[in-house]
């Protein structure tokens, strides 16, 4: 029906189908198709369905619902889905404020399983609040769980979000989110497919999560269980080259099941956060992510030797420069010095038996090592006096 | 130290430390490094070392320990440590029943935070006893944690495990896992480059982490933060082109900090279970995990127009073969053909309004997509009485 429609407009496809003649050209180019369709049997289907449908009614009712129909070509049509081929949908009927091509320019997809656990509702949250804060806009099924979970949070945000319908724009599916779809259209906008007064069936998700995929630069799946719609639209951005990014979870959750399977095949990226997403869909340089550091400790501004001096100083007792040197693997002049430094810098002090480390660096050290650690050698040796070597030894 | 003792052997390189004398062709050697060591300093160095060691006692404590000390060419010395190189360690001591060598010839290192969640605990102990119980030995550092969970998990499945300290065999560091330790003496083997009576510290911890990766044919970090000695573990596996999986967790914890950004920088696979490990490490087409699937429901059986035909029922009410045909997108014979089996088969019956889903039929689409779905199309028009077309439409 895409290739009938591009080469002939969807006004001479209507005449063909009406007419149960397909022009013979079309039919001889469809032949050559790798996998060729039935085409006696899909003008049959066509002809039905344009028989049982009603456009006058259709249009009527879009009106009554303030719903308006774009098709290619509208300066509101998001030029993106031109990249689905023959795939590309006929007209989307839209109801909200929000222009959809403009909302989309910038734009990611959340999604998820219906059944999210309380983690996966949250991320979604934190996603549609984030992503939204940075000029981004959440595009979504309007589902149970993750899907309005990102809503939300995007609304939470005061941005424009997109809700891709498998039904009628009129139709509230699921009804408890009647809310939800009234605020998005006050902010945002739904779309569809579909006329207004059509009902959402299984095949109708499948075939809606194509768009999802193809309005964004990238999908990020939140939660999804090994069979999850939400894998479906992973695999129609793979598809689309579209960038792909998946949150981990516990493995013990069947819920992100779905999610480190698209991680361990390397089809996803390890998405932690709203900043990983937008790096990933971002302009090269321009949107990427701060490298998530570890916190500075004091530590990190001693140099090589002194920080092996520091960690060969004993924590109780003390140890004498000569030993603290040997137990660092450094020399006595060295070991002389950074002593003196780490004493100046309060991080280890002279005791009657030595140099040990003073009270809160010891806490500080067992902070990063969970445990004290004993000094390293007693008794302290000079290398000065070095003892006779044992001369059984070789 | 290590290209002087591989060119010299060990009992040339302790005289030519004892005479402050290095072989002059060694000296010029090692100036044409690509990063020249300072060899006067590093000379100084070891001879204060060499002064403060007692090789004679520390063998006298290994007898007294039950440690054995092991060399390169002796049988049970892991040869795979060889790929350390320069960094190859001169010497191993060993505690415990279990061969060194023949344990590891299968093994996998699993490491992680000491400040573990109880998540990275819990799954540490599953990939303990999941990865012996497939025949794999658990290798692994022996402290809180990630560590001794995976220890305490291949104990309970009975099979020996590896604790590779930093510090002397006959030191319990630290000091809680004394019963951990004796029991791995018992069933498995600790070994350590520290000769007996030497005391943990920050360096020998990173320095003893080459031997954990070196050992295993691949190394899982369970939880890491972004500070954490695991990661030195992983880099060192990488550094030794060895397999490195990485356990995902909560996006909210910083435990998962670590192996998150390991994936994300795709340096780890996504592991999410023991076999996920195996397939990892394992041998080519032997050690393949199952595939992991969604549960097979009946529905799986159908052919993909009767699926069709199958979510073009209605759930209340009925429909007749035309509409249903028509919402489904098949011809009507087919529709007709796929009714009649789908109702042998007890998934549709036929109502006083045409045909609806049975009752059982409808909670299984419930639970699958989360709701109920309504009748696709009303009123049913017929092929055969195809309306006029509305000649203002076109």
């Amino acid at each position: 029906m895409g290739r009938l429609v591009d080469q002939y407009g969807a006004q001479q496809a209507v005449r063909v189908i009406r007419a149960r003649a397909l022009p013979p050209e079309f039919t001889a180019r469809e032949a050559e198709q790798e996998r060729p369709p039935d085409l006696a049997a899909r003008l049959n289907t066509w002809y039905a369905r344009l028989a049982a449908s009603n456009p006058a009614a259709d249009v009527e009712a879009g009106k009554r619902s303030a719903a308006r129909l774009i098709i290619p070509g509208d300066s509101e049509w998001p030029t993106q889905l031109d990249q689905l081929g023959a795939g590309r949908p006929l007209a989307l009927w839209a109801h909200g404020t929000a222009d959809l091509r403009f909302s989309c320019l910038k734009s990611v997809a959340v999604v998820g399983a219906r059944a999210a656990t309380s983690y996966g509702s949250h991320v979604a949250a934190e996603f549609g609040v984030g992503l939204s804060e940075s000029g981004w806009t959440v595009v979504s099924g309007g589902a149970f769980g993750v899907d309005g979970a990102a809503h939300k949070g995007a609304l939470a945000a005061g941005a424009p979000t997109v809700v891709v319908l498998a039904c009628g724009v009129d139709i509230c599916y699921p009804s408890s989110h009647e809310a939800l779809f009234a605020a998005v259209g006050q902010q945002g906008v739904l779309i569809s497919e579909c006329p207004p007064g059509v009902h959402p069936t299984r095949a109708r998700f499948l075939i809606r999560n194509r768009l999802i995929a193809a309005l964004s630069r990238g999908t990020v799946v939140v939660e999804a269980a090994l069979r999850s719609g939400a894998l479906n639209t992973a695999s129609h951005a793979l598809t689309l080259t579209r960038h792909l990014g998946a949150v981990p979870g516990p493995i013990t959750s069947s819920m992100s099941a779905g999610c480190h399977r698209l991680l361990r095949e390397r089809k996803a990226v390890c998405v932690t956060s709203p900043e990983d997403m937008i790096e990933l869909v971002g302009v090269l340089g321009d949107d990427l992510t701060p490298q998530v550091r570890a916190p500075a400790v004091p530590r990190d501004r001693l140099n090589e030797s002194t920080k092996r001096v520091l960690d060969a100083v004993p924590t109780r007792g003390g140890a004498g420069p000569a030993s603290i040197a040997v137990a660092a693997g450094v020399g006595l002049d060295t070991a002389l010095s950074a002593l003196g430094g780490l004493a100046a810098a309060g991080y280890v002090e002279r005791s009657t038996k030595g140099w040990r480390l003073r009270k809160q660096q010891t806490a500080y050290r067992k902070a990063l090592d969970s445990a004290t650690l004993e000094p390293p050698l007693a008794p302290e040796p000079d290398p000065a006096e070095v003892p006779p070597f044992p001369e059984d030894f070789l």
